[in-house]
């Protein structure tokens, strides 16, 4: 407690890269029970650059019983929460993440409660929240340039990935499972945590979030926010103003600079995978081909590595394949609503099964309010995008899940309450 | 809110029955969008009495379409809750419980979050709590005499009630599950709801509760209590008073009146189903063939209804069938621990995957508040036993479930956070 | 504990009178441990009409023996708190408060804190809240038809009061005083609660509420709320908008029908004493000597009782006296702020002693939360005025006095917190 | 916001001494405007060592113009609060404080709050809370060897001291004063905060703490807690193990090094000043005069500097001066109590004005919840004494004061709250 722990030296075995005139050292080791050690077997994987396709490293692939020695070491511990630290999109956002709740620590208070007193005798009723023991926290994180929330849910890291977090969901001391990933994986995830051993599980998944565009909102920084959060899930723009609009994206995106993800010039990366190209690839001609307009982009960029170019959809109609799905590319798709008609773009815009997030543009107060409180997500954003804090609960409604990342709320989902009664 | 609402009249159809010199109206109909139909195609099932074998009444069997007639009005409204308001088997606690949640009505509160500030913008978060929508809570209760912590899971109220909460947990409509019952069928119901929708479930499920008596305890209120709560799961006693608190304990049993359960002067009832019976002697004969001490009841009484004999058994092995599942019946499993060994004993209470409950009967300050502290499960009584009360959250750990009833905690199951980040 | 206690009828000695066609029943007594009863000596003094100058009827007048008769009873209860419960000027509202506390009552948890632990020695520390003890709550309210936020806060209801009020604040069983009334008299209360014995002291004193309406307002509500809570303080109007705002006002004003508070098509009644009338009328004064504009008002209606013309003045700088100090009357005090200058218009508006409410009216959102973050003031209202609620806290900033009325905060005023820490 | 300000090195001009073989250095400045400064006029005065009666070094003395002259500082701040950063006794928990709180600084939340809602418009109400402007923090603080809970509570430390305060407590610009000493002093300043402007206050006042022993309790504890916390206030042994206890408070008392504070081997240092140790003289002489039986200590110790006996009275009858009144000195006042007769010397320990601590010392969890709950004081220990932890709110009943030091109710002393309702 309060930092008079003492600390040893970590030793780390790791791999050099020379970038943006930067030597950086990565650790290619699994990290169990406070070391770095090789796989089982000595098992490794290449990590391939999308950029030019070249292999980066050899890093150590978990193995079964590797996932079963890390549980092991950790149940030996008083209470232990392990973490796939991964590194986040933003290394930023990580250091703040572990300063937040670590102020956390000494401050989770449980309650003293009034209960029905039954005379002659006395009780004290308190409850101590405990951690839950061994948790894990999965999410399947794509650390491209232009990972967004969404791209954050990407269908699946390889078969690798799958072994170790079945073993997870499917292990008998682990208790709780956080995952963060597509809806689909989500559902097979927590049914395993419930045939196995009934273990808690929270669920940040999939999601197709609105944001509407009002005619009285800040232009600029709406046609900003969209182009950086190009792949929000759906665009409803008020129809006085979606000529307009449409045309100043397209300007935005024209002038955007793709590129090597480490150039700090650069505007948008590469897709992660092969694979994941070719779906947008398939993702664009089904909206063609229901007839949705494409404005611009649609096509893979003609250079090497796994570029995709940004890509904007009008007249998309509710009904079609690229207004229900997520692209996690940089796909931009444009509904448009009738001036006035708030209520019917809420409708619309909540006929989901996600509720991850969802956002507002617009001047006036009372229409910022009135659809913040009708849009059914998770999240709202008004006059800004994406904007996540660490202090701020994140989690969605309906499919895209439940339970909560960051914030107060992100405790709880690892603390049990035991509830003490006295008789005195 | 407050109390303003205007109120219609509800029409009910009773059946009347007359028992302890009072007439009793009971409604044999299903409650859907606030009036009292039969259900689809009149379908109707008899209630049984376990006193005597007799037909108590007709009583609506719902079918799967009245199920979704149900959750069709409730989507209709601006955000509903649904409970199956069963009679809880203490009514006093029921009214406790609508009082107490009744007055957090207007209580609700989210919060405002301070985030990082990014100049030259401004920001307001805040959360608001919502109903999650349409939730469903399930529980298969036993309204018999006996029914204490333990006897609410039951395995089963046959194949209808099976019928409605199989629909339930598949529902497309329902966002949020709470279950009360055995960890089998706790277990499938997370698994449907899981592939359905990705349901948000809570589940109060299976328990074998320990109880460590230590030497030093009140020895009265420690009998007292035992008797109670015959079913407690399994008591630790410590060994130097352990003959003698058999001694007083089986004195106890031996006084109690067995009979109807609506005669005041009764103090155990039958058990529900003659299903049940057959298992309670089929659970006592493993005992003895394992080895463990039967040391009064065992076997069903010799008059008309289900009724087993308060039972007890000494000398049980941590490794028997009987120490390790519920009985659900009038049941007491004993163990002895060696004086002062308390760490040991704590490790035996803890050595289960369930955590629903457990108590301490002790003297010493010290030792009981370690004992609290260590114990693995949701709840922990402390000189007394079963003194649930509507304010303090009830759930279980490990394969006991998760989530709360009962308690502000309780709430939260059922609300939705949703947090708006406003830049201005 | 929830409702299940047996109530007494209780014998009230109504006086009735004859308004709107209803019988209204009054008492006149004291009510004093349970009891309505006459005052020592039976001494009284009548309650005087404002809307004719007639008396309304006698009305027992509390001398000090009486006040430590209640106070004793009080003393003699395991823990009670004393309100003089006075009739609001809204009854619902006082309903309301009732409800929303009385919700509270098993609601008042405590916390359970993670202390540093010693080994091997184990602590366990927890908080419970508890009544302060003999509280009490006094209050100088205005019940007169135009009583507003302001209002409240008249100077004194003649020796009577005082007397009262003083040995209450001087009391040494007394050990909380809320008071609600002038920064003056507030002084005074907290200085004997010092002396006395260091009572634990509340207030909520005088205030000179900024109210700004900008020019992309609701100019319709707008108007409409600068009427109705004419004793605002001080209105700034942007002063592109600033010569139709007053327009409209003046015509409103001229719309308004003087009279019987008591007759439902009154929009304003008579001020509540001779005294107060005068004191209007040379409040007026000043401020035609000081150079503001008088545009409609400032004299006495001719008709019999303390009639006041509703009364709009311009032009006021800052400096002037009707820009500094309350009125307590149906006074309007507009000052214009040059259009665009958020700054300014905040750094005047904010130039005060007084921090008691505050307004904006804008439909600009950002506009709106600026001018809410930067007024300092512990009441601000958005596009309203006067919403008062009994969950959301009430009470000033700087000599508009500290601690809360109303809201979950104001509960904290009447408990104090008791820590206990248990080493095992 | 977590750590990314940048930081200025801080110029500090200090004192050098050689104590225990390490140099010390301390700055004798006054800490203004984030630098250290002479004072106006560059006055100074001398601090005297305590343990032989020289002088340390000269530390400037504040005058009522550097204290304005920090204030206007403070004030050119967005919003600040000022502490006179004493040196606490324990500095490691001046360091855990500042851990403490710092955690806090982005976890301060206000709530959103349901209000009824007046259809057609819609709410949004919400609180934040922000610091209170110009705080400040005053104590008088004995950093002497015997420090414990009651010993900060001197009445003063001389006029210079007395002038800095009395400014403050005066001072237009301070909103809020939290101050720790006696209770005649702290009337005072109480007073002064009313009469300048309503500043809000808490106080952290005298005591004169009970402590009670009943027969089980472990007593070799209770002894060490006895003498360790000598200047407790009084306590209570129950009658049929007074005299053994008396035994072994001697035995322990008489083997008690004095000496040297700054020599680790010493038990007990002197008082503060040469004041003291005549008021402490002159305490025992009241006490012998009275009745009481001086078992050992009672007069100066014959060596250079102010070291005073360390004494122990017994048959302090509740009547007596020095069962009333606090010693600040190494004095332990014992009462007896008839064994069993619980309530009545929960009676007697009640009987004070003050309300700061307690504590018992018993091993039955009956007696020790329900002495807990009976005993009116902000603090209650059990089975330990003076065990204070920054995370555990710490604060008076009664003429002890009022608001909380520690813990997170701290925090709101600190706070004011803003509430903001939003018509939409």
């Amino acid at each position: 407690l309060r930092g008079e722990d003492d600390e040893e030296e970590l030793l780390v075995d790791y791999v050099e890269k020379n970038t943006n005139n930067m030597s950086i050292k990565m650790p290619h080791q699994l990290f169990i029970n406070g070391e770095f050690v090789d796989a089982e077997g000595g098992k490794t994987y290449k990590t391939i650059n999308p950029t030019d396709g070249t292999a980066i490293c050899d890093v150590s692939l978990a193995q079964i019983s590797d996932v079963d020695r890390a549980l092991a070491t950790i149940e030996a511990l008083d209470s232990g929460a392990v973490y796939t630290l991964a590194l986040k999109t933003h290394v930023g956002m990580s250091i703040q993440t572990f300063r937040y709740f670590a102020g956390w620590c000494d401050k989770i208070q449980g309650s003293t409660i009034p209960i029905n007193q039954a005379r002659p005798n006395r009780n004290l009723t308190f409850t101590k929240k405990e951690p839950i023991g061994v948790c894990y926290r999965d999410s399947l994180e794509l650390p491209s340039d232009d990972a967004g929330l969404e791209d954050r849910r990407l269908p699946g890291r390889g078969e690798h990935s799958a072994l170790v977090g079945q073993r997870l969901s499917d292990h008998p001391d682990v208790r709780k499972l956080a995952f963060t990933g597509s809806t689909e994986i989500g559902k097979h995830i927590m049914k395993s945590c419930a045939v196995s051993n009934v273990k808690k599980v929270s669920l940040e998944l999939g999601g197709k979030s609105p944001l509407i565009i009002f005619s009285d909102c800040d232009m600029d920084k709406a046609v900003r926010m969209g182009e950086n959060c190009i792949a929000a899930g759906r665009l409803f723009v008020e129809d006085n103003i979606h000529e307009h609009f449409v045309k100043r994206v397209v300007e935005e995106v024209k002038k955007m600079k793709i590129g090597d993800p480490l150039d700090r010039a650069t505007d948008h990366g590469p897709q992660n995978h092969k694979a994941h190209l070719d779906k947008l690839v398939e993702y664009c001609q089904i909206g063609i081909k229901e007839g949705a307009t494409l404005v611009c982009g649609g096509k893979q960029v003609q250079r090497p590595g796994f570029f995709f170019e940004p890509t904007v959809f009008t007249d998309v109609e509710d009904h079609m394949y690229i207004a229900v799905e997520e692209s996690f590319g940089p796909i931009m798709i444009l509904s448009k609503f009738k001036s006035g008609e708030v209520d019917d773009v809420l409708r619309r815009a909540n006929a989901t099964e996600f509720g991850l997030a969802s956002g507002v543009f617009t001047r006036d107060i009372s229409k910022a309010l009135y659809v913040s409180e009708k849009l059914n997500a998770g999240t709202v954003f008004v006059n800004t995008y994406n904007k996540t804090d660490v202090a701020s609960p994140f989690g969605g409604f309906k499919q895209s899940g439940f339970g909560k990342d960051l914030g107060q709320d992100a405790l709880n989902e690892y603390l049990k309450t035991k509830a003490v009664t006295i008789e005195y």
